[in-house]
């Protein structure tokens, strides 16, 4: 397939993205330095990547998917939804897309990601599949009375996960199970005594070439990322290793290409267990725009175009991005610009051009220096300007 | 005038750029950052910017450009040829226009910028207004017998210049002056003995902010800006100091919103003369999208919307930008990225999706870092990948 689009002379490439929202507007900009033609499929009109949509329409609808397809070189994602039925239809006809649905299969599932976690040997939590309250049962028993139960598709930001420590606590969820009729199952998990939470985010092209970012932590709030801090404080050395070798196994394990992005666990007892992936450029990546050398999201094009990939190195020695959640009760995050420019003139502010809603990610904020304590201040201090 | 624009429950501020090249091009991505929504008035289908394009039309009709002014909140430029005329109207008509035109006519006619800056005091190259080959002669007869000669208007990158050692070799300009009939002249300067031009870049806002990089020297060849050194090689303490000192003075004097570049003559005697200005950003700040942290886009967006400005300090010690003049003799830059990014993985390439031609410049790298020799290497090394 090759619809590359004539610009006076020059031929450019195409890079068509599935979905509107942050993550391919934050793509926008990467584009445009590169010269690489990027065109959107939204849901709706005046989502948050509306500047570079070229159609609006229902990213589960075959056809809908196929005609965008047609105009574009190499499909890529700002999320995972897209049914495997309408990706291995764009594949057998010939489309790039990348991820790839033999990959993304493991984004879009919990039970098969943590199976073929388990069949590559890497670390990860207790876990089972169960179907009813009685095999819940079972895993509580044994493991202290406590446990994490996640549906096996549909969750993000703490949604679908829910810590219970009695067997009908997820009773609901068995039976909307049951009523799908798919032989669907849980994911019950034990629950991890862990010091912290970790993302390594990595970058991989078909061709092979794995491009890593230092280790980040991630600071969590009710299932929401609030913060990350790269890199991970005291992480060099072997965790940041450890980490690095644990996503570059998953990426070559899975196949998988563009951004990587996998949720760790740092055990109380020093040992890292994959929690989540991502298979996009994701919240613990955004620091690299402002942070990097190379920002996630060029990385992300250059590895769905299989070219080489940029350098990862930090730009400054620590980076504290912090989350813009929710937003002003009244009025646009921009209507705090001359409080908040004033206040903070190093720090970065990137703005989704979403409504403010309770608990919505509305945008983020990166601070970069030398000193720790001084860029969390600093980036905490600007988030505050957009909250209330 | 209010345009603001409505995306779902937000208002978001609309920027409106006359010009559609590779300027407006690289405010996208600093817009799509900040959340400014961006429109502009290309002059044809396929410009650099077309992403943001909203109309394409004649920047000197004057109903084309009040018609796309009454759709945004402030009107900024790629360029500096707007006619005074269509630049006034829109002011009497309440629109806000950064820089204005009383700031822009110095940037229009290089004799009224000689003129003023006589006026403000700053030093100049010795120059004279002539209307005729017997008032050359007298300059030249005053000048060691050479001098350059400068059209007022309409030069860029090396055009509407020549060096002279003979009072009739203006005469083509001055029958062209007659013909026109505006009681027009030329600009004479003597031949400045320089050991290297410079620029000096600022911001400035409507209420008077001034935010200002460091000084940057620019290499040119054949009249074309080819590199820019950032900062400047041994330019710290006097020359930094006298530098942000002239262009201060010209933005405050002049009045100019937005981004101001001043290009200087370091002398062999250690002055500074203001040699040209652009009210703009400008090639010479190019460097900043990667080196600083902020750039001189995102700076220019700030502030022609009169917000407070961002920080100006280097990312890394050293920048090095390197213009793409040309291109390559067939395909396009994209052609060359598997091999330049495969040899040089942190230089930031900038394709501005212009079609190569001699002497074009059709983009930019720029590379950063501890060492000037090897961020010097690096960026030639890789703006070579792009030329043949």
């Amino acid at each position: 397939m090759n619809a590359r689009t004539e610009i006076g002379e020059q031929m450019s490439t195409i890079v068509g993205v599935i979905g509107g929202g942050q993550l391919a507007r934050m793509m926008i900009p990467a584009a445009v330095n590169l010269g690489v033609d990027i065109r959107v499929l939204a849901e709706a009109d005046g989502m948050s990547a509306e500047l570079a949509a070229a159609s609006v329409g229902d990213y589960r609808d075959l056809a809908t998917v196929l005609a965008f397809a047609e105009t574009v070189d190499v499909v890529t994602f700002d999320h995972e939804h897209v049914p495997q039925a309408v990706l291995k239809e764009l594949v057998a006809r010939g489309v790039a897309v990348h991820p790839g649905p033999d990959a993304l299969l493991y984004a879009q599932d919990k039970l098969l990601m943590r199976k073929r976690l388990a069949e590559l040997g890497l670390p990860v939590p207790d876990w089972a599949s169960v179907t009813d309250a009685d095999e819940l049962a079972v895993f509580l028993a044994d493991h202290g009375g406590r446990a994490v139960v996640k549906t096996a598709r549909g969750g993000y930001d703490g949604k679908g996960v829910r810590v219970v420590s009695h067997a009908h606590e997820a009773d609901d969820w068995f039976l909307a199970l049951a009523e799908d009729g798919n032989d669907g199952a849980l994911l019950v998990e034990e629950l991890v005594d862990f010091r912290r939470e970790l993302a390594q985010v990595v970058a991989r092209r078909p061709s092979g070439e794995i491009a890593i970012w230092p280790v980040v932590e991630t600071v969590q709030l009710g299932g929401v990322c609030a913060e990350v801090i790269a890199p991970a404080p005291k992480s060099a050395g072997r965790l940041s290793d450890l980490a690095a070798d644990i996503a570059e196994r998953v990426a070559n394990g899975i196949g998988v290409t563009g951004v990587l992005a996998v949720e760790l666990f740092e055990t109380t007892d020093g040992r890292l267990l994959v929690n989540e992936l991502a298979m996009r450029p994701h919240n613990s990546g955004h620091w690299s725009i402002d942070g990097s050398i190379t920002s996630q999201f060029e990385q992300h094009l250059r590895a769905v175009l299989d070219l080489p990939l940029g350098g990862t190195a930090l730009r400054e020695p620590w980076s504290v991005m912090v989350n813009v959640l929710g937003g002003p009760s009244e009025g646009s995050m921009a209507d705090r610009y001359p409080a908040a420019f004033a206040e903070q003139p190093t720090v970065k502010v990137h703005n989704y051009g979403k409504d403010p809603r309770p608990g919505r990610k509305i945008g983020h904020v990166t601070a970069s220096g030398a000193d720790l304590d001084t860029v969390t201040y600093q980036a905490r201090a600007t988030a505050a300007f957009f909250q209330d």
